[in-house]
């Protein structure tokens, strides 16, 4: 709940933008195709989580009714993490959890086996969510690719 | 580091697995090939999150060097949950953390999207990890597929 | 305490809700009445933890004196969890999660051992509460209803 | 891992009975037809939540192949709660966890509105699982029956 | 610090209380005299943490000066729970935390050696807080008092 | 489960305490009649939090047949507190630390209110705790003694 | 940032002598000269963590400019405890828990070697700073004076 | 409880130091008197919070009756910290962290009043506990005393 | 998000500073320039971790649009620490977080080798951040420096 | 503590290798040399935070007469993180802690300001420290250069 004043934080464009999401009924598919790169980088983008480029921000102004000011927020380098708790409690965000609770030394293992000592990275990533036509029900199918960084004696 | 006394839980077999790849030096691409399954589901149930078959868990004892106790043991459903922490310290496992935090109101925006309320099962749900070969470094690839099941009003 | 100002969550509905319930004395059981479903389901929705479909919120809609905004924001899926700290204070909710807590391997083995490695679905599920006259004292009445998930080998 | 030496907490004992169930292929219900209670409070009382009587701890101990010292624990009151962690990492126990998380404000709200201001006891209290034939998939069907405790004032 | 808009907690009508007693300067004994109740209950009540009668309420809010609104909600049951750490920081509450700490297992065993198995009622319960005079400094006595509650087989 | 090796902390005197006190069937309120103080002292000091004078020791040490080195531990002054989470999981001490977070604040502003700012110690405190016959069903009543300390300007 | 609306907090008020403080380019040496008390628990009163005397409340109220609301409100026994963290962030106060972290059971070894068992009071207590000169830099000098309570049999 | 194994690690001589002083029956202010330190330092280092010098680790080994690889041990720098909780549960160690809790920022606010911004050194610091005679009860004295360290712009 | 009130923390400060910047386009480099000091100092400061003297107050106050107050509140020793979570959640920050996970134990290791024991200081401390040039990609260079405090016997 | 049984975690073997080098007086700088790489790669390594290779484990095996399956398990990717707890207790550990409290955001800040959005690499990262003569006081220095990763849009 907000009133008109000063924008403190990037937090306070989100709420405006997800404000306007839901009075407009706009998708963020159609949002993505407008700024014209993927749902999932735009969605994140516009909720908070990465710094957009002048243009893309002046498209997500537009799309959204934002002032200038928000606009330029839009391009500052939000502080990370859209998580109110360590361990999600909702239960969609949750399941992802409990992959990694479930099979994170698994991921560990076999990555090592393939790669050797290293990670996956998360900046050098991207991911791809779609869903996956199936006769027993439709599954949600998720693709991350994150580039392999080995860890190097020095 | 353990002697040669009763087993008490499920985890006393998979340090037993563990010390006992790590002396015969396997893979486990090739305890998955033997089980005649994915590595990704016979690496999880080799470091305890899962509960094998009778066969299964006799040609993993049989692997691995294991007593009859603890091929029964195999085959006990497992206290799942392979982290020490709530949020885990090890990098390549953080990574997966951290896509979750930075990605995780994203993913619930766009299964929403495209799904509507409900969740992607964590159960009825598969995993393929695999090496993308790429010019300017090869990527991990990381396919999560799980069925989505809808809430429904009652 | 909330001012006339824009509604950035589902829980600022939420508040919403609650004060017109207060204020216009209405029950659960009346309200779920109307919109035509379970009253477990209803005061779910109501208290921010189901998404509803139009119909469902306009009803809700004009039984508390919402304005539109707020009905457009009933139809979003909220972020779920009701709770603000991970063990509950409250005595009510605090004794049933003290049965989890007390009865929770029990209830792992006893459904283990009936269905096999796997979960009670708590999506594919419903819940009925209800008077249980007893002459020592009435008793409450929960049942509890969710559809088994395997876990399968892949 | 156990060796052979002093008992000093129930949680040994329980550990001696989960190693005995495994490698004697026991099952839970045949545990309590023995006893001639619930399979719900034989499996607790076993798995360390439940003081027994001298003559349900005979039986116990007779089943599971333990010693007199360790059936004179078994009638000692244990310090109950047998989860690891506030939040339990196990998929299932999770997910009852989860329909608290969820449902929680629900449960509560209806609660009081049947019978004013307590709570339902966690005591004076029984619950039974049973398998649910659905043919849409078999479902898990908990039945939690407790006392309503009123607080008066005084 | 409030405004006077809308009262979407009972918090706000507990904080509208504590306001008007520092201001007006009345005492927990004056008001649990005009309620008719024990000082213990009445205070409980006006700090958010117990359901008052409609009648109850009505004298309350005469006694705070309270609106007809903030009487509707100090008939709600609250959700319950006063401290906002889960180890409290301040030293006359802590004091009470560490008799717990440091006795808690003894005032459980002494209990269990004198019922057998169960738990002192926490709602059937009261409580009465006095000064005992003594010449070496005078002394708090508190005496709880709750209904033994035995957990039974069943 | 301790073996025959050198005692390294007051918990293995407390571990060896506990299993004599089972093996032997004792109870603690003769224990107290022996040492010749009250059965919420006795039982304090047996279960680590208290150090005993010599004499005390060489009777208890009699009673649970400890040996000398044993006796001298419990001349200690031990690292108090004796529950294993800050949040107990155990019912019948969690229902004590509910009164805790229901009345905390209750009983700051009363005893504040008889007595002004300070706190009833901890320390120069007694407990006392009896069954209380009652024809709904017997009570458990803890007596709590604390001197009341004020906090003094300087 | 507060506006001027009701006081609903000792905090409230806190944060009033904060401000007035900066603007005024008060010190507490000053302060505390004109209460004509220490400057360390007059520090601390102002701060929130001590009931002020009508008399104090009304010196302290003239020298940061409040009204007599805030006047009173400094008559309340506040909540005490003034850190936002179980572990202070702020390097200073860190130190000071550091000393308690690597010194803590020595200071209890030594207070117990001296007084037995026991504790130093934190209420039947004072503090001191100064400067203390040293040609190799000056020093701060903390000289903490509490009461030992011992614990007593009963 | 230790058996005669490899030491692995600092707190392993701890141990042994602790049970060498029971069993011996000795006193921190002799063993203090035997190394030609204070008490205070001493201690923290028998108790693995300081490395000791060759000379020191020998005199301390032939008080304790410890071993040559006891001995080198006690020359390597601990990894600090010696309480289980970041809360201390202990009552005379809380007491100390009481203290911070409701004097921390009043400590703050002085010492930059008299020094300006910096911190009170932990590690350039000495401590010095005493025994004060007093008619109304003797008190404890500590003494700390820090080296000032400023911050500097740079 | 703030109004014009009274301002009631350093906070305060840093949301208005950060506004400013955001608006007026500016950068830290220029803005250190200004006040002819390090980026790395005057950006802690302008982010309230440090204390401004009164010129630097009134320079970063023309710089960013401040009233006086403000100024004052500039020259006021903060409450440090920057971060909302013990765990960072951002992914630079955590990287940082992360090396002291991996590497802590071994630059304890190597310090204490070439050092003795003791720790470097953080308050007698200097950062310097730069771009280093890299064929393979541009690296980030942090260099820390800060005294080295030794530890003494005493 | 550890006997002669079965190695089962990495961590086994950094315990021994501690051990060999209280025992042996060895010097990490010199092992650093005999493997011919740095000393902060080859005490992290040894600290069990590295894979190290087959030929790199020989030469450490060697170095503190490590058998062969103590070799093979340092050639396992371990499961990283080193300290007990989140917040580290240790004085010097915790000063590079306190340098990302204090100063995390300004980092953050700066590297953003040179780079954009993206993170400084704990990967592809190197890490070297040294003591930095100084006439007021010798200084640590230590010198962190990571790849600047960037996020891109994608």
């Amino acid at each position: 709940m907000r009133s008109n004043t000063m924008i403190t934080s990037r937090n306070d464009v989100t709420e405006m933008i997800i404000a306007a999401k839901v009075s407009k009924g706009l998708k963020w598919e159609d949002v993505a195709a407008k700024v014209g790169l993927s749902k999932e980088w735009v969605t994140a983008a516009c909720l908070g989580q990465m710094a957009l480029s002048a243009e893309q921000a002046a498209t997500v102004a537009e799309i959204f009714g934002l002032d200038e000011e928000a606009a330029k927020w839009l391009q500052e380098v939000p502080y990370k993490g859209c998580l109110p708790t360590a361990v999600p409690t909702d239960p969609l965000i949750y399941r992802l959890y409990e992959v990694i609770s479930v099979y994170g030394t698994t991921m560990k293992a076999l990555i090592h086996e393939e790669f050797g000592d290293g990670i996956m990275s998360a900046i050098d990533f991207s991911m791809d969510i779609q869903r996956e036509a199936d006769p027993k029900g439709d599954r949600v199918n998720i693709v991350m690719s994150g580039k392999f960084l080995p860890y190097k004696s020095y």
